[in-house]
C-alpha cells in the first residue's frame, strides 16, 4: 500500500487538526503510506469549499453519504459531532471503508456495540481518536509501567480541567445540549481520562460518580449549529442539559483504585489533562499543559537523591523523537494527532488493527455509561461491555 | 491572665512539636499569655524524664490521671494516641481544665459528641489540633474565599499523600492496627483534608467512599507500643486492620462538589497535604511540601496576563509574618504548631473559644464516620452530627 | 504577490525546519503569499534528491550558484553553515533575490557589513533567522515591555544552556572547528541570547567576556563534512578550536545591565534558551524548554496576592494563537519557524522589510565581535557597528 | 564543656535570629554544650532591655566594651552593623573570648586580615555567619560535589536577588550609605553568593565586575540609626553611596568559570539566593525561596529517565533531618541559623575551629575587594589575600 485516500467528514477543530496531520506526515514519516487528501465534507457548501482550499483537499461535498460511497476513498475520517458517528460508521462499514472516528465513539453503549460489530464484520481497519496516548511523555509512562519499572499499580488519579464556560453568560452552544453532545464534561473530557486510565493501568471494573450543572440556564446562541464551541448570545435563555462537571471513583480489575474528574469550571486551567499513577516501585505524573514533560519517581533511587525527575521527552530514545527536532525542542498539541494518524497508517500498511481502536472506544463507552448510571442511581455500578 | 500552666500527655512527635511551641512563643508572641511547661506525662518513666530534661518541663509523671488532677496546671495538652483522647478529655473536663487535643478528636462519633458535651458543660476552653490551617499561605486562601475574591465555590479537591509504608516489609506498627489507631490513612491524613475543606469551603453534606488495604499482612514489630511509627521486625506476620488508602466524593452544603484522597502509598510524596479550590472568580492551590506558597488565579486579570500566581506568604500583610523574618525567609512545619498554640493562648487571654475547637473536631468526626459507613454500605451517606 | 518561489540552500536541521514552514503556512496563514517549494540545494546529490522527495521540493541541485541564478526563484533561503553565508548573500543580491539567512549572519563583522550593504543596494527584502522572537510567550514579553508595563528596565539575564558535548569522547564535529563554525557556543547559542536582549531591552553598548574550552582535544569524526552535529569517532584526536562556553557582562545604552551565558556544558539542559528581565514595575522570565509559558510579576498587584504569574500564551489575545488550537493546546519549536516565515512573507506582501533583518544580524555580529575582542584583550570593549 | 555563656552585641534582625538559635538548641541538639543567654548589648537602653526580656537574656548593657570584658562570658556574638566588627573582634581577642561574627567580616580586606590575625594569636574559636551553608539542601549539594558525583565542575552561576528598594521613594536607610554599610548589594548579598561558591566549587582566582546605582538620590529617613532596613521619609533627599546591583564574572582556581549577581532591583524576588552548578557528571540547583529542595541531574541516569530530580531534603540521610520532623515537614530560614550555631558549639566542645571561620571571612573579603577594584579599574583583577 503506497497511498491511502482519505475522505474526511467535518472541517472545524478536528477537521483542521486531522487535515494537518495528513498534510505533514509525508515530510516526517515517509515510511508509512502517504495519505491523500481526497475529499472533505461539511454541511455548509461555502464553508466546506473554503476549508477544501485552505487545507488542500481535492474535492468538497456536503453529503457524508456521498463520501462513504466513493470509489476513490479508502479511509473515512469522522471528525463530525458525536451524534452522527453511529450512522456514518455503519454506512462506511457497509461500503468496506476503513474508519477513523473521533471520540467518544457513540452516544450510547448500545450504539458503540453495533459500531464495533459492524467494522469487525466488514473486516476493515478501525481507529478511535484518543490522541493523548501519543504524546511522547505519555508513551514513556506506558513504557515504564509495561516494563514493570513502577511495580504493582496502586493509584490512578486523573483530571481534565478546563475553564471556558465559567462565565454564566457564555452561550448555550451545542456542546451544552444533550441531544447533540450526548454528554457534557464527562463525555467530552472524561472520555479522555478514562482512555488514559485504561491505556496505562488497565480495565475499570466498577464506578460511583457525581455530576453537577453549576449554571443551569444560559443565553441562547444566535448561531447554534456547527461544531464550534463559541457563539453569539441572542437575549433568550435555555436550559443546560449536560453536566458541567463529573467526578467519580473507580476500582480497576487489577486492584488499583482511582479518582476521576472532568470539569469545565476550573478557572486557570486551559487544558489540564493530567494524571498521576503510583505503583509499588515508583510514580509518574503528567499534565498536558506541559506535554513534553513526564515526572517520574523511583523508590530504588539512592536515599539521598530520591525525588521526582522532570523528564523532557524530546529526544531519542523517546517515542517519535527521532523524527522531529533536537533535544529540548518541544512538540505541540498537533503532534499527538500526527502520531495517532501514523499509527493508523502503519496499521494499514501492516495489515493489523491500530491501537486504540473501536474496542477501546467501546470499553470507554461502557465506563461512561456505568458512570452515568451510577449518578442516576446514586450507587456503585459495575462496568459491563 | 499572665501565664498558662500546661500539663502535656505524650512526648513523641506531637509532644515534641507542642513543647517547642510553648518554648518559643514568648520570644515571638509576647502579647499572649506565657505558657509554662509545668508537667510532662508518658508511660515510660525513664523516657519521659529524658523528654522532661530535653524539652524543659518542670515535672515528669507516668500517669495522666495525675496530670489532670494537679492544681498547678491550667491546660491539658493531649498529644497521646487517639484511643485515649476520650477518657482524658472527660477527666480533664471534670477537673475544669482547659483542653488542647490532637486530632482526630475520637475514635467514634459518639465519643466525640460526649467530649464536646463535657467541655461545654465544664465551661472550659477547648481546641483541636488541626494545625495546617495556620500556615500563612492557607490563611491567605481563607481570606480570599471569605472576602469573596474567588466568588462562588464550585470545586474542592484535596489530598494527603505519603509513602512511608509502601515497602511491604515495613512492620505492623500501632498506626496500622485498628484497635489503637481507630483508622488508617483516613483518620490520620484524611481528617486533615476534611478539616481543610470545612475551613475553606464549608460543611460537607454527603459522601461516598472507597478504601483499600494494599498490603494485608506485615511483619510484627518487636516493639509495638509507643507513639512511634517505626519499629523493628520480629519475623512473624500480623494482619493490617486499617485502610492504606481511602478516597471519597462529597457534596458540600453550599453546592460545591469535592474529591478527597488520603493514602500512604504514593511514592515520592513525603507530605503532600494539598488542595485546589475553584470558584466562579478564581482558584487557589496549596501543597504543604511548599508550605510558604499559595498559587492563585483570578479570572478578572487582564486577558493577556492571566495565570496562576505563585505567592510567597512570607511578609506582611500575610498572617503572622510580622513576627518572624524578612520577606522570602520561609517558615517550616513547626510554625504551624506555634501559630495554633498562639490562637489557643489568645483565646484564653480573651475569654473566648479558639478556632478550631471541639465542635470542629466533632464535625470532622461526623464526616469520617459517614465515609466509613459509605464504604461499608457501598452507598452515599449523609453527614450527621 | 500571490506566491513566493523559494530556493533553499541546505537540507539538514534548518533545511528541514524551513521546508516544513513553507509546507504548513498555506493551511494556517492563507493571508500571506503562498510559498512555492521550487528548488533545494545540497552538496550530496543523492541526499539532496532524497530531501527533495521527502520535503516536497520541485527541483534539486548541488550548486548553490545555480539556485541564486534561477529565474524561477524569488527568495533565497540560506540554511547552510555560517562560513558560506557571506558569499551566497552577495551573489543573491547581485541577482536581485530576496534573502532569508540563518544566524549568525556572518563569521566576521566586516562580512556582515558587506552583506547588509549588498542587500540594501540591491533593494531586496532581507531577513535573519532569529526564530525565538516568534514564540508567542516572547511576543508577550515584548508587548509588556513596549507598552511600559514593566517600567524602566534595570536587569537582563540571559542563558542558552545545552549539554550535548559534555561527553569528552563526543567527536570533533564541524561545529567545534573554528574555520567552519567561526565560533562555538558564543556564535551558535550566544547569538540568540544577544538577539533576544536587543529585541526586548535595546542596544548593548559595551561588554566584557570570558570564554573556556573545557575539553581541548576530541576524537576525530570519521565523517567530518555535512551540517550534522553528530559523527562517528575515528580513533584519532584533534584540537577543539572554538569555545565550549562563553559568559559576558554588558551595559545597555538605556542604562540597564546584563549577564549573558552560552554553554554546551550544562548537564540536564537540553535547550534552556532562557531570560529574565527586571524593570521598575515588574519582571518577566522565559525558558524555551517551556516555550508556551511566560512568567510575569507586577509590582502594583495587591500586596497580598503579588507573585509571578505563569501565563500560558496559547489563546487570543496572544500572538498567532487564533491560527492554531484552543487554549492550553501548546505549540512546539517548529511554530517559531512558521511564524518567522509568516513575517517574511507578510513583509514581501506589504513591500516592507521584515523584522529581524540584516540590520539586526549586523548589530548582533557587532556584539559577538566585541565579546570576542574583550576576551582576547581581557578588557571592556565598546560595541561598534 | 557543659555550657557556653554568650554575650551578644545587636538585637535587631540578626540579634533576634541568633537569640532564637541559642534558645532552641537545647531542645533539639542536647549533645552540644548548652548556650547560656548571659548578656545582650545595644545602644538604646530601653530597646535593649525590651529585647532582653523578650529573648530571655540575663543581662542587658549599652556598651559593647563591657560585654567583651565580662568574666561571665565565653563567646562574643557580633550581630552589629559591619562598620564595628573590626573594633569589637580585636577587643574580644584581647580578652581571649571566642567570637562569632556576622558577615561580611569587615569593611576592608586589611581589616579582615587584622581580625583573623587577632583571633589566631589569641587562640580563640572564631566563626563567620555564612548561614546559608547550613540548609540541608545545600549540605546535600556539598556532599554530591565532595564525593565526586557531579564530576569535574565547569560552571557556577549564583544570584542573590531581592526587591525591597525598587520603589524610588524608599528612604535612604543605613544600608544605602557607604560609610556605615561599606557596600550595598555586593557586600550584603554578594558576600553570601561568594561564600556559597567557595564552599561548593573552591577558590576564586580572578574577577571582573560591573556595578550600578539605579536610583541615585532617595528621601532621607527621619530615623537613620539602628540596624533596621526601614525608616520614615523626612522630605529631604540624600545621595545613595552604595551599589544597587553588582554583577561579575569569575575564574575559579580549579578551572571552573562563574557568573555572580547581587541586586535589590529584581521585582518578584523576595530572597532568591540561588545557584546552579554544572559538572561533568551532573548538575545541582538551589533557590533559597524553596530552601527544602535541591534539584539534581545525573548524566548516568538511564537515557529514557534523565531529568532534574526535585529532592526534598527533609528526612535522613539529609543533614540535621533526624533532629526535626518527619519526611516532608519542611524547615525555615531560622533553622539555618540554628545549624550554624550547632557547628560553633560542637567546635567549642571538640576543641577545633568551626567552619566557616574567619579564614573564610577573609577569603570572601578578598573576593569582594577584588570585585570592587575591578569595577573601579574596569579590568580583570586577581584575588589576593
Amino acid at each position: 500500500m503506497q497511498e491511502v485516500r482519505v475522505g474526511i467528514i467535518g472541517y472545524k477543530f478536528m477537521g483542521k487538526a486531522h487535515s494537518h496531520a495528513y498534510h505533514d506526515i509525508p515530510l516526517f514519516f515517509p515510511d508509512v503510506p502517504k495519505p491523500v487528501k481526497q475529499v472533505i465534507c461539511g454541511r455548509d457548501a461555502s464553508d466546506v469549499e473554503k476549508a477544501r482550499q485552505q487545507f488542500g483537499w481535492a474535492h468538497a461535498v456536503t453529503d457524508w453519504r456521498e463520501v462513504v460511497a466513493r470509489d476513490d476513498v479508502d479511509l473515512i475520517d469522522i471528525s463530525a459531532p458525536s451524534d452522527v458517528h453511529h450512522e456514518i460508521v455503519l454506512a462506511a462499514a457497509r461500503h468496506k471503508k476503513h474508519v477513523f472516528c473521533e471520540k467518544p465513539l457513540a452516544l450510547t453503549l448500545q450504539h458503540a456495540r453495533e459500531m464495533l460489530a459492524a467494522v469487525q464484520e466488514a473486516g476493515v481497519v478501525h481507529m478511535i481518536g484518543f490522541n493523548y496516548r501519543f504524546a511522547p511523555a505519555v508513551q514513556l509512562a506506558k513504557s515504564l509501567i509495561a516494563s514493570g519499572r513502577l511495580g504493582t499499580i496502586y493509584h490512578f488519579r486523573g483530571w481534565f480541567l478546563q475553564d471556558w464556560i465559567v462565565d454564566p453568560e457564555f452561550p448555550l452552544v451545542w456542546r451544552l445540549r444533550k441531544e447533540v453532545a450526548g454528554s457534557g464534561a464527562l463525555g467530552d473530557l472524561g472520555a479522555h481520562v478514562i482512555d488514559m486510565a485504561r491505556f496505562l493501568v488497565g480495565e475499570i471494573s466498577e464506578v460511583v460518580g457525581l455530576a453537577e450543572t453549576f449554571i443551569k440556564r444560559r443565553p441562547l446562541a444566535a448561531e447554534m449549529t456547527g461544531l464550534s464551541a463559541s457563539g453569539e448570545a441572542s437575549g433568550e435563555y435555555g436550559e443546560v442539559t449536560v453536566d458541567d462537571a463529573t467526578v467519580f471513583l473507580a476500582r480497576f480489575a487489577n486492584g488499583a483504585i482511582g479518582t476521576f474528574e472532568a470539569t469545565r469550571f476550573a478557572p486557570g486551567h486551559r487544558c489540564t489533562h493530567a494524571f498521576e499513577i503510583n505503583g509499588s516501585k515508583g510514580s509518574v505524573r503528567f499534565d498536558f499543559e506541559r506535554m513534553n514533560e513526564l515526572e517520574v519517581f523511583f523508590r530504588d533511587d539512592d536515599a539521598d537523591v530520591q525525588g521526582f525527575r522532570r523528564i523532557l521527552a524530546t529526544d531519542p530514545p523517546h517515542a517519535f523523537a527521532d523524527r522531529w527536532w533536537p533535544a529540548g525542542h518541544g512538540l505541540g498539541y498537533e503532534h499527538t494527532i500526527v502520531h495517532e494518524v501514523v499509527e493508523l497508517l502503519a496499521a494499514l500498511r501492516d495489515g493489523r488493527q491500530p491501537v486504540p481502536n473501536f474496542e477501546d472506544g467501546l470499553r470507554c463507552q461502557a465506563v461512561l455509561e456505568a458512570v452515568e448510571r451510577s449518578i442516576a442511581e446514586r450507587a456503585w455500578v459495575k462496568v459491563e461491555i
